[in-house]
């Protein structure tokens, strides 16, 4: 059993106060005795294409890779550090960062599909004007298995979570910010469906909805089981998620319907 | 525009009467202007391994062959004829024929997944005891594009969709029987996902709910778009969904949410 915490913090302007609220929800959630917190994307950083340059750090240079080090030594978790603008070179990336209970760096995401989408009467967003895409999958090692870690749009590309999948990721892990076009549309529906058909378990770490910014994410951070089903959602408001994930669901549901091992990989 | 029609037929013991419905409610289809219309899985025969032999019929010789040849040249439609029991020498087939309006077989998928599966408090189905599996992916040619047909438990296997979409459906028809553990829990989720994954519509159709049946379908016959919304549901009762299929939306969703030309095969 792993207890999980999913940090949906208010995103603001002002890094330093991102960095403390971050600290302030990663220490409730070991209060009530979680494992593993999540952060969502972009949590030190409005998420507005003008501002990921200013807001961008090096890794693992930067101050808030030392800020989310010390929290999970401190709190003796793992912490997947939601993302930052990392800066290398001139490029900027939307990457995440994993830290052990030590505070060690275990592995590091870059997101893979930039966001860039027109949506007639809503949503328009091109992340690529600024940003670089990643080229790897990220899989890390955990006393409870393999958890994979991929950003946002990510999702909606099922290869990727399918390549962990195979891999032995038991659960995904997504820092997101989806919007109020694509949150109703499509939240619940892309994790329950990636839970589903691989079988896994399924986080998804949002933003709290703040009306005031220039992006308004979705909220609703959630945990899907591998049948598929909603363990929990937040709604819109900021808030620490505690849920606790059983994996030996994953044997019971590969067993009971075994669409695992009845793939055909020579068909396809 | 493609007016579909979903024939949602309440599944008999008795093979002929079985016949007559389909004759009713395609010509019910017919009436109200469809152009293609869609029967369940094995809409001639009780869906129960110990029925398929007994019901089964050679391709393109048999009793029910004709009768969906005759239906289609008679009302002008494309017929889907949902599946039935197909015999090659020993071996039995879960297989779907699709006719043209002239009657004329133009593509059969045989089931290339079978379902096989033992849910706690559930279902439990053994297809593979007396069932082979199709080998091929089926796709045919339309005045309006290319339209790929799976069968039921198929749907699972995202690849099959996937490739499917990758060789350029525009539509994947899927002749189903979910039942009442997998139906509420997956039926939406599965159509919804495929679709919105692919970014093309999906077509679902079930026999009606008889509980006095061994196996209790769940039927709710549905219709997405390439947004992942559902178009039309039937309820568990017998009847015929007719729905428009405008395929303009799926250029438009892929240009809104360019995900299909995002893909980064490299990656997976």
């Amino acid at each position: 059993m792993l207890k999980i915490a999913l940090c949906q913090l208010p995103v603001k302007a002002d890094k330093h106060e991102n960095l403390n609220q971050a600290a302030s929800m990663v220490q409730e959630a070991a209060s009530a005795g979680a494992q593993l917190a999540v952060l969502p994307e972009m949590f030190n950083c409005p998420y507005d294409i003008h501002c990921f340059r200013n807001y961008a750090e090096n890794i693992p240079s930067g101050e808030t890779v030392n800020h989310l080090s010390a929290l999970a030594r401190t709190h003796g978790l793992f912490l997947i550090g939601g993302s930052i603008p990392e800066l290398v070179g001139e490029l900027l990336y939307n990457t995440s960062i994993v830290f052990d209970p030590k505070g060690e760096i275990i592995a590091k995401h870059r997101k893979a599909h930039l966001f860039d989408v027109c949506v007639k009467n809503g949503i328009e967003f091109t992340e690529s004007q600024v940003l670089s895409a990643g080229n790897t999958t990220t899989i890390f090692q955990t006393p409870w298995g393999k958890f994979g870690v991929e950003i946002c749009y990510d999702i909606r590309f099922p290869e990727l979570t399918r390549k962990m999948a195979k891999e032995g990721a038991l659960l995904v892990i997504v820092p997101a910010a989806f919007n109020m076009t694509t949150g109703p549309a499509h939240w619940e529906l892309l994790f329950r469906s990636r839970a589903l058909d691989n079988q896994i378990f399924m986080l998804g770490t949002s933003p709290a909805r703040n009306f005031q910014a220039s992006y308004v994410a979705y909220g609703h951070s959630i945990a899907v089981n591998p049948w598929g089903q909603i363990l929990a959602q937040l709604d819109e408001k900021p808030g620490v998620l505690i849920v606790d994930l059983d994996f030996t669901q994953i044997e019971e549901v590969r067993e009971a319907l075994p669409v695992w091992k009845q793939r055909r990989e020579n068909l396809y």
